[in-house]
């Protein structure tokens, strides 16, 4: 082995720079409709963060979603609800897809705007969110059930 | 080479876990104006995934996007389209960027509201969807034309 | 060291394949209420790129976003702040957060419907845009002071 190419190993190694993927699925359990805080949630199932890294977070479902918001005051996520229960409302009517009930279609279409994944930085062994941010658990289904995520973490 | 350090070598090489990237580009044909699900055509294009890994999809385009909803009822898809040209109208009075035509405005904005890319867990060599999840090509003008892709896989 | 694993690890370091990530922190300075291209100053803060990965670029705050949108006409960047204003107005009835300004909570909305972070493929060192695709910084707030962001790169 030639020593430069043995230093290049080397130096990725003891640096931990090597990048390697650690995944992790898990369920949530049932949230009622709205918007709920859950970084705590979430990091209790995924575990020992690397130094440095990414978390891509997977929300396995197209009438729920995931976003990054205020995490101090609980008004936020009520107004988030009404904003969004307001904008597309479930009489809408033109709507043709309705057998699910009338909250379907609507939760179909916040799913897509708010977004089913989230890729965070991670550094120190933190997920390094501003002062101010959390994850939001969206749920746009009156009975959605329990929630499956994966969790895909590299370092 | 000291046995500790090239045990952590062997461990990652032999379980597969030092993480790679392979890059895709690719192009779609012209799809009309609309919501069309086309995960497929996406899977025939970035060829075998490896057994653990994420994949970036990006759209190369500011007037298209990508989501993912659900993957059964075509009504789901022409809800969207309803929904969207309701919501951001082709005669907004206040747009001023309307030489491209009365379609391109309103595409920007959704293209950025929807998204141009998505990141999916891959586990077991397939797309780590939910049972009801497919990618969405999400083409805002009324003609496209081809649309461009880069698909980067880490494994 | 058996013949086989070495071949691995040598031609994964000969082929540059074997990814590594690179972290920067940064910040930029105040802007304005609106859309703003911030493409090279991004650019700027985060170095060389490598020749194949993806940058992830995270904005540490609630109440601004990141999105990619035009990169050629300023009027596209005014219809994006004018059609956000009229959509999700301060004066909105329902709103209960409200102590730290009129502008807060729309810009709490604002920032979750766009998005507080883009992932972008790297090819031949470069962020593999479309040609008219550039990266927006979405300020919310009237005073929403110096941003934070995080630029995670995989190679």
């Amino acid at each position: 082995m030639s020593t430069t190419i043995w230093m290049i190993v080397r130096t990725n190694i003891l640096k931990n720079k090597t990048a390697m993927v650690n995944q992790i699925e898990f369920s949530l359990p049932e949230y009622r409709y709205g918007f709920h805080l859950v970084t705590s949630d979430i990091l209790s199932r995924i575990g020992e963060l690397p130094e440095t890294g990414l978390l891509n977070l997977f929300i396995k479902h197209t009438s729920a979603g995931l976003t990054i918001n205020e995490n101090a005051d609980s008004s936020v996520l009520s107004d988030f609800k009404t904003f969004f229960s307001d904008w597309i409302p479930e009489n809408y009517p033109k709507f043709e897809h309705d057998y699910e009930g009338s909250d379907d279609m609507p939760a179909h279409l916040k799913s897509s705007i708010i977004g089913q994944s989230l890729t965070i930085p991670i550094t120190n062994h933190r997920l390094n969110l501003g002062t101010w941010q959390g994850i939001y658990l969206c749920e746009f289904r009156y009975s959605g059930g329990r929630r499956k995520f994966v969790a895909t973490i590299y370092t």
